[in-house]
């Protein structure tokens, strides 16, 4: 362990042997749709209400990403997951018919990183033979958590972003699969003193160029080894800044950037202002469109870290900063 | 690993180096009050918001224990950390300034179990020199949080706990220090429809006991092999419910059984009706009484298993059920 770094490179690399996506249907009419294992036109899931919807996305994500795998349900050892909303209910009772030991996590809308990141560890620890991790957010439930309830009608600016109504699971294993995870770099909390809950792309943009550059240090590399650098959700607003913060350090990742929030959504025809957001878009946007680029061999390595926002309505109302942070994660093809 | 298991026996055991509680005025006068590092007469921490109390108070722990375990803090490679409030905002504050990677969790009341459980996998697994686990909770963030407002003034009934103002921080190093952590034992979710916010003991008992048959059965031992068997914060209704469900098993733990939340205040003197609860009370009552007797030989191995209820206002208020969950740690000492 070096001092200053917070990387680590596996030696055992985890295995991706499957993953699974489940969306609703403003995300099935966008530009990833054909590429979703299920899209869901119902956007309460056939549920009574925005969170036990939420909750219904995870249980189907985590079912078809078991299936996908091909994995026996029995031996998945444990869940990493998460989700937006207060104390993680989307999670808690996703996935209480599981009946898998679950660690719990908060990361915001980095939590597919974080899930990742602690999967990846316990497997490259010879601790399981598969983990299975997994993250949710639903549109409805989050502006209920966060912002105003949808009956209310409010007015959105142009840098707020739209959440992903969606599930991505990801199964990790020991060999075989469509991908491996070669290493992993974990985040700070990072605050540049943004308060506005309405622009999470300039209050997360600072978290993802630390999280970045810590990357580009610890593993002694340039950019442009990677085929793609992917943000989970800074959208446009953040986009140009995580961009501009890391050209002040030195790194041009501007060919390489891809962020999530703005691949999900057609910016001309959907209406979704900044991009997309939320837990849900890195994952779904992984567990579709990255996955299957990196197993057709197109993109050999991607570093895809997905970016949280550190607040809750009462942090916000009581006007404490919107700090950031991002957890990265590599991934390699299989024939690199 | 073992079909049908869900533990871990460390080869590399992590030491527990420090380890540091902070406490409120309550808790001060309770029976531990003597043991803890730091007794705050203002509830409020000096600060303006409940909320930002209960960072102040895992920011003091964190220093403390540093200090305590007189490590240098650039040293420490990670933190594992969350809390009870929507979003975990008491540890995004709280630990900002700590500039240290952080894995974010939620685990309810169980997160002290949780954050040492993945502590120690990160540390067994050579991934790291030190780490450091913490958790707190506060009375009034979360009366806030999850009942109501304090300034109601509502009845309490006899089966309510008393959420504890406390943050307790554990740093694990490779050798040396008070204790060692040998094993441990992940809880699944479980559910048995207790409704009633107000009687949280019975919503997580069923969850300690289904994690402690776990553990026996995972080592195959019997629980007269721990000196004690510690829940977090079950309360009164609770022990008697844990106790009961281990014996329809096959297991009596009766006498090795301590509860933190029956530890924690005085129940003739104190007016806290069913015992302390909270990630704090597991927290503060290991980072105090558990750990200095087991450093001073008096318990040889203990099992302490923090104890979580998985619910939120908004899954309260839709009539969900309260499933909960709980994370076993085996504590050893330094001699054994």
């Amino acid at each position: 362990m070096k001092k200053g770094t917070a990387s680590i490179a596996f030696k055992q690399q985890p295995c991706i042997l499957g993953a699974a996506s489940v969306v609703g249907s403003k995300e099935g009419e966008g530009p990833l749709g054909k590429l979703f294992d299920q899209i869901e036109q119902d956007d309460k899931f056939g549920k009574n209400t925005w969170e036990e919807a939420e909750s219904e996305l995870q249980k189907r994500a985590a079912q078809l990403a078991i299936q996908k795998a091909a994995v026996p349900k029995p031996a998945i050892r444990y869940l990493f997951a998460g989700d937006l909303l207060g104390q993680s209910i989307a999670t808690s009772f996703g996935l209480l018919e599981m009946n898998i030991p679950l660690f719990g996590l908060y990361g915001a809308c980095s939590t597919m990183g974080e899930s990742l990141s602690l999967g990846s560890i316990v497997m490259s620890a010879g601790y399981a033979d598969y983990v299975m991790c997994l993250t949710s957010s639903h549109f409805a439930s989050a502006e209920k958590e966060f912002r105003f309830p949808l009956e209310y009608g409010n007015q959105r600016p142009a840098s707020a972003t739209w959440t992903v109504t969606g599930s991505g699971a990801v199964i990790l294993g020991k060999e075989g699969g469509i991908a491996k995870i070669s290493g992993i770099t974990t985040g700070k909390i990072v605050d540049y003193g943004i308060r506005d809950s309405q622009n999470m792309g300039a209050a997360m943009a600072p978290a993802a160029a630390d999280t970045i550059a810590q990357n580009l240090k610890d593993f002694q590399i340039k950019p442009c080894e990677y085929d793609k650098i992917i943000t989970g959700d800074l959208g446009k607003v953040g986009k140009t800044a995580v961009i501009d913060l890391l050209r002040e350090q030195g790194y041009d990742i501007e060919k390489q950037h891809m962020d999530c929030g703005l691949e999900i959504y057609n910016e001309q025809q959907q209406n979704a202002e900044a991009g997309g957001s939320g837990c849900g878009c890195a994952a779904v946007t992984l567990c579709s469109y990255v996955l299957r680029m990196v197993e057709e061999g197109k993109w050999k390595k991607v570093l895809f870290v997905p970016t949280g926002a550190l607040l809750s309505k009462t942090s916000f109302n009581e006007g404490q900063t919107i700090p950031g942070i991002a957890h990265a994660v590599v991934i390699e093809g299989k024939n690199v």
